[in-house]
Parts: structure tokens; sequence; C-alpha cells
């Protein structure tokens, strides 16, 4: 091996390095906002928390000192490293990525403000919590998948969120038709269900953003801009390669 | 002038060229994005929308294929140009405005189908239109705003944008309360209030965007990331310069 290959070897390994850097910060980034939705299903579904939005609102400055740092380094190592094809497209992707986990984190810290306020509500409308954690749960499912996805660059993984967010949106819809049958039977519960519906709305966004993610790790794998085609478009093409 | 400076200018040049061009292409779709909204608020306050829903729906591969063009363009001037300091954080910005850009359009076409639900309802939830569409104004308002700064980067007219921000959220809330009013004293009002009740909820997450879109003008012109600023830390800043 001359010099010169030895050298470009080097710089190549820096740049793996720094690569490896920035999709396991994105992990650690992922792993806080999945603590962050499990604290915010947790205040859903329990009496005590008094302390969570503490932990909610320190979570969220983690998370979002994140999200400024690993932006910070993906404009750093195209200035350093000028990435070419498909390790571009990883960074320029990563910098969406972190963004929707970002707003993921947003709807979690809603949803347990919300939740501290509802508590002591009366019981017909918290029976509408079991299907909105229910929807939670749904969403969590999601998140997981597309961070699998992203660790292992697993489009299958990836198509497998498409799905959850479906769900999710059935589930959005059975919790709202209940919410107007509930509201229209007693009217006093309206202003409560209203909270239980933001709060599905919030979880229903968190399965889009999830989505979001999903099509961002079929872009990196497949090279190709896919956030408006359809699963079906997707798969086809998946089976032509 | 020797030859290689000559050559350096021209290099420098057509990165000129190439900016503007990107830099017209999110006015552009920024002006699609703003009839979206335009025709969408026009829907909810008319009786005559037939064809509304063809144009909207037109309208959005229209702005989706911009956005996907526009990002193209930008990871393509990043590899042939190896932009530095303003002029990457310029094109690493602009791929986040085009997805808040797309985003709007997103809400605006949601409001349009909506729209076309809620024609024939009754007149008390109709009145509530007129709230609705003023807070669609001052969206409109702060898409106009954003855009404004983006061309010029003016940095006031983004923190504008902010106080436009802040009204929407303001009028957000009295339409929910008035709408829970209505809802109580008349129950079989309910399922129509929620559907104006989230047209509203639309137009404030397009206030949302558009503030996004201020922070990164502002991230543009300053060199910081102020997206977890608040406005005051931002203005302190600014008189600091």
């Amino acid at each position: 091996m001359n010099m010169e290959n030895a050298q470009t070897e080097h710089i190549s390994k820096q740049f793996d390095v720094e690569m490896e850097n920035i999709r396991s910060g994105v992990l650690t980034m992922g792993g806080l906002v999945e603590r962050q939705l499990a604290g915010a299903l947790h205040a859903l579904g329990s009496e005590e928390n008094i302390d969570l939005l503490t932990v909610v609102k320190a979570r969220e400055k983690e998370i979002n000192q994140m999200q400024v740092d690993i932006d910070h380094q993906c404009a750093q190592i195209i200035v350093r490293r000028q990435p070419a094809a498909i390790d571009l497209r990883t960074v320029l992707t990563i910098s969406k990525v972190v963004s929707d986990l970002e707003r993921i984190g947003d709807e979690a810290k809603k949803i347990a403000r919300r939740a501290a306020r509802l508590q002591g509500n009366d019981r017909l409308i918290k029976m509408q919590y079991f299907e909105t954690i229910h929807a939670g749960e749904l969403a969590q499912q999601a998140l997981g998948r597309v961070l699998n996805a992203f660790a292992r660059l697993d489009v299958n993984e990836a198509i497998a969120a498409y799905d959850s967010d479906e769900e999710i949106d059935i589930a959005f819809d059975v919790i709202m038709r209940q919410l107007i049958g509930f509201m229209m039977e007693d009217p006093r519960t309206i202003s409560s269900g209203l909270d239980v519906l933001f709060v599905a709305k919030w979880i229903e966004r968190i399965g889009d953003h999830a989505k979001n993610i999903a099509e961002a790790v079929v872009q990196i794998v497949m090279g190709k801009d896919v956030r408006h085609a359809s699963l079906e478009e997707i798969k086809a093409e998946l089976e032509q390669d």
C-alpha cells in the first residue's frame, strides 16, 4: 500500500468513525424520546405523577440540545469530509430524522402536561384513557420500529412502521367516535372529553412523525425520495431490486 | 486578474446563480402554499366550492414535487460546490424550510377537505367559521411575513411572525372556549363543532410551521441555532450586535 492509499484509508476510517458517532447520537436521542413517551403514557394511566413534569421538562432540554448538537455534527462532517452519494444522503436525512424525533418529544411533553391536568376526572371519561393508552402503545411500537430500522438500515422494519401508523389512525377514529357519544349523552363531559381528544390527536401525530422517520430510512437505503410515494409503490420498487 | 482568480470568480458566480435558483425556488413554492391556504380559507367562507378539491389536489402534487426538487438541488450544490459557513447553513436550513412549507400545504389541504364536508351545517356552528377564518387570516399573515423575511433575510420581519403565531394561539383558545359553550348548550352541534375545532387546530399548526420558518431565517442570518431560544433571548442577542 503506498502512502497515498494509506492516507485515503485513514481519512475514510476517520469519516466512518464520525458517521458512526452521528448515527449513535441519533439512537441515543431516540432512546430519550422513547422514555419521554413512556413517561407521558404512564402519567395518563396513573394517579401519582407529581414529579413527572419536572422530569419531562429536564428531559426535553436534553432532547433539544441533542438535536442542535447532531445538526451541528452533520454540518461539520459535510464541511470537513465532503461526503457524497449515500453518505451525503444519510447526513442530510439524519437532520430530518432528529427534527421528527424532537417533535415526538414535544408531543409527549404535551401529553404529560395534559395528563397532569386530567387527574381526578370523572370515571366515564377516564375509561377513554384505556383506549388512548392503547393508541399510545401503538405509537411506542411505531417509534421502536423506526429506531430499529434506522439502526440496522432495515427497510422491511421501516415499512412495518407504516402499518403501525395506520393502526394508530384507526384507533384515533374509534376514540373520537366514542368521545362524541359520551359528550352527546352527558354534555358535562365535553370539556374533559376534548382534553382526551387532544391527547389522542398528539398520539396520532407521533405516528405521523414515526412514519416520516420510516420514509427517511427507506430513502437512505434505497437512495430514492419516497416521501410522496404510496406504500404500494415502495413495495413494488423493493421487489424490483 | 490571473487565470486562477478568473476561474475562482467564475465558480463563485456559478455558485451564486445556483444558490439564487434554490432561493427563488423556495419562494415559488411558498407562493403555491400561500395559494393553497387562501383556497382553503375561501372554501370555509363560501358555499360554492365544487371544483376546489380538484385544484387543491393538483396543487398539492406540485408542492410535493417542488420539495423533492429543492432538496435534490441542495444535495447537488453541496456535492459540487462544497459551500461553507453561511452558504452551507443556508442550504441545510432551506431543506427544513421546504419541509415546513410542505406541511403547511398539507394542513391547508385538510382544511379544504373538511370545509367541503362542513357545507350545509347549521347556522350556530357556521358562526364559528368567522372566528376560524379570522385565525386563518392571521396564519396567512404569518406565512407572508416569513416568506418576506426569507426573501430579504430580514430578522425583524421574521420576529414579527413570532407575534402572529402568538395571536393565532390566542384565537384558537377563544374558538375552543366558544365551541365548548355551543356544544354544551346544544349537544347536537358536537359533531360539527369538532369539525370546526379540527380546522382551527390545523390553522394553529400552520402558525407553528411559520414560526419554524421564522427561526430558520434567524438562524441563517445570525448564524446561530435559535430553535430552542425564547424570543427575549433572540432580541437580546440582536441588540448586542
